[in-house]
């Protein structure tokens, strides 16, 4: 099954809006096995995008339109599709009195009745976050055309809960993805280790890079889901056995969903001191729903001062060795394990950048160190390769931090050579 | 002069990645006075790319191609372009040295060296962030086809730098927009009150939210920059003078780079006490290089004993009136200012959700306080209108924070009606 998806509006191409809907669209379809051969935008011009929708529907399977179904006079995609797929509009009730309701009021003005209009004999897309509804329907020629809202709080439940349900009616197969995420090994050395696993067809494994971690995706595709997993699961299994340690999870949220979970799973509290970070390391940790329970307090700690005043760094340390140092990095560690009285303590201080780097101590010098109270670890980030930039320095330290945290509470060795 | 995009990279129509090089060209050519019709994207498949090129270049004057410059045989953009174009590839020395001293090597491989290959007679857009040059030409038919790198770290810079100024030799206008940001006013109120000046055809007037923040582009096209400039000012200034304090400036980056600028300029520290929004305010803040000259300090206080500890916020207020309350909020921001001896502190506490609510106490109330040492200010943030997520209100309640420092240091009344 080929597809397309147009998505319309003239914000998409003055570059105001990112489309995003493209690609929450392209996932659901490849979760599908649907293959997606083009996706275009087009404005709000009704000659062009009638042009776009007749040459979608004469040469794919299935189009998907995204945006342009709201209830301003620019909103012209249901009008244009359906007359290019040759279907005309008819008011559907049910909608209307959904937007009756959603105004809260029994009169809605023409403008929002027009998002009730829909193509004749349609399967109508039950929008739960929104006014405009979405449908689905046959054109002439057997092409199916599904049209969603373009806000993507609207379109993405629409696709996961009414779109997605309709066309797996029409397809007899699933493909099924799992995320390998892996911690302290780059794509690069993975991708070799993995050379011949990567030759399969089905499942297939890609390795990915993203911001300092790497993950591998196992694809694979059959007729249910469960038989899909069942495919899956050698090689998952496979590439635990080679990477080992480096693993820190399947189809994981991120570092720090993990690592507060598993605090809470050992009625653990961590605590943070952060220098170059600027807090970002506790953010990322309060991001996560219920961190509470397992983290009371973190320092900022910029200025040596506050360095000594807060997390007790001996000023002779900062002295001899400097803000930037193995010795500060693992006092201040230290020190708010005793300041907070937590379990755990993360001290981070380096150099993000882009400015305030030396020949002795480059940008992208960073030293993150955990302590537990009775012993502390300390490891030293160099910056190689391409230059990067500040806020990648900082989110590849809070990373780092992140996943010595996850080491101690696996029971793993907490620094790799 | 109408222009049209095509991206290429099959990752796109998989929905792995979002395709951004779309926004970036499409803010550009809108810039350039420059109207793009479509954008579209297609997969490594020479068949599909040739029909998509020869349709672009047969109706638009001007063809924007991103990705599939690179090395390996899935980059198929500038054989496949060239050839639809009716142009042979051909090696460009300067473009092969660059590649060899990148990998700073004499010998670079075959597949390395296909970047260096580009249409005859080209114009070659040199590549300052990776190897594959990007190169601009005109096809049989007279359209101008512009080919970049797919990577965004490369297209960026490649674009502003050598694309731009390639079109500007063929366009004879410019457009000029200016960002009016704005703090405390909502989208909606403020286009109703500049409902009289949106109705400008040159420069025009539109509105935009973002995050809990609101901005309105003033938009001028003419035959210089200067001349554009010229037409927004009256504009500006009128917005000015309807929205007074409530504009923070004008094409500013964002509100903590112009309290950190304004705190550098003004020679003042602030220091940060956070609670639910768990450093990231402090974050925010030190995401600015420099920032280490006025931020010494931050605490992040979620447990009640840490507020006590570090903060000295009395235990019989968090007692009295619990953690969340206008109270505390106070005591944080008057403690941190006693604990770090800067010249300003914030106190943020608050119920970023999704738990954690009651009915006195909803998700999304949250206290913000500013202290001088002297006296001390709170804000009160109530969840209105639809619900908004965790990231949503301690993104807010952070901007809420950053904008009574600016108003503290514009000597404008802290606080609001």
């Amino acid at each position: 099954m080929n597809a397309e998806i147009i998505s319309v509006g003239t914000e998409l191409l003055l570059g105001q809006v990112v489309n995003t809907d493209t690609a929450i669209v392209a996932r659901a379809l490849s979760a599908l096995g649907i293959n997606l051969l083009y996706s275009a935008v087009v404005g709000d011009n009704a000659e062009r995008l009638k042009t776009a929708v007749e040459t979608a529907i004469t040469r794919s399977d299935l189009l998907i339109m995204t945006g342009g179904l709201g209830p301003t006079a620019d909103d012209l995609t249901k009008e244009t599709t359906a007359a290019a797929a040759g279907r005309k509009l008819k008011l559907h009730e049910d909608s209307l009195r959904r937007i009756q309701t959603y105004f809260n009021e029994k009169h809605v003005s023409e403008n929002q009745e027009k998002q009730a209009w829909l193509p004749e004999g349609c399967t109508v897309l039950q929008n739960d976050n929104g006014t405009a509804p979405g449908c689905a329907f046959q054109a002439e020629n057997g092409c199916t055309v599904i049209m969603l809202p373009g806000p993507p709080s609207e379109l993405a439940p629409m696709l996961e809960n009414y779109a997605v349900p309709y066309l797996k009616k029409s397809v007899n197969s699933v493909i099924v993805s799992h995320n390998v995420h892996i911690y302290g090994r780059g794509e690069a050395p993975v991708a070799q280790m993995m050379d011949d696993l990567m030759d399969g067809e089905n499942p297939t494994l890609a390795p990915y890079a993203k911001e300092g971690e790497c993950y591998l995706r196992v694809t694979a595709k059959a007729a249910d889901e469960q038989q899909a997993d069942e495919m899956c699961a050698p090689v998952i299994e496979e590439i635990r056995n080679r990477l080992g340690e480096f693993v820190y999870g399947i189809d994981v949220e991120s570092l720090e969903a993990l690592v507060v979970k598993e605090l809470l799973q050992q009625g653990k509290k961590l605590a943070t001191a952060e220098s170059c970070t600027g807090g970002l390391l506790a953010k990322r940790i309060t991001d996560i729903s219920g961190s509470s329970a397992v983290f009371d307090m973190g320092c900022v700690t910029y200025a040596n001062e506050a360095k000594e005043a807060l997390l007790y760094v001996p000023h002779e340390i900062l002295e001899a060795h400097g803000a930037v140092s193995e010795e500060t990095a693992r006092a201040m560690a230290e020190g708010i394990v005793r300041r907070s009285g937590s379990d755990l303590g993360i001290g981070i201080t380096g150099i993000a950048g882009p400015d305030g780097g030396t020949e002795q101590k480059p940008v992208g010098l960073i030293y993150i160190a955990l302590s537990d109270g009775s012993q502390t670890w300390v490891v030293k980030r160099s910056p190689i390769g391409r230059t990067k930039n500040r806020e990648w320095h900082r989110h590849c330290a809070a990373s780092q931090a992140l996943d010595m945290v996850r080491r101690y509470l696996e029971g793993l060795p907490v620094t790799v050579e």
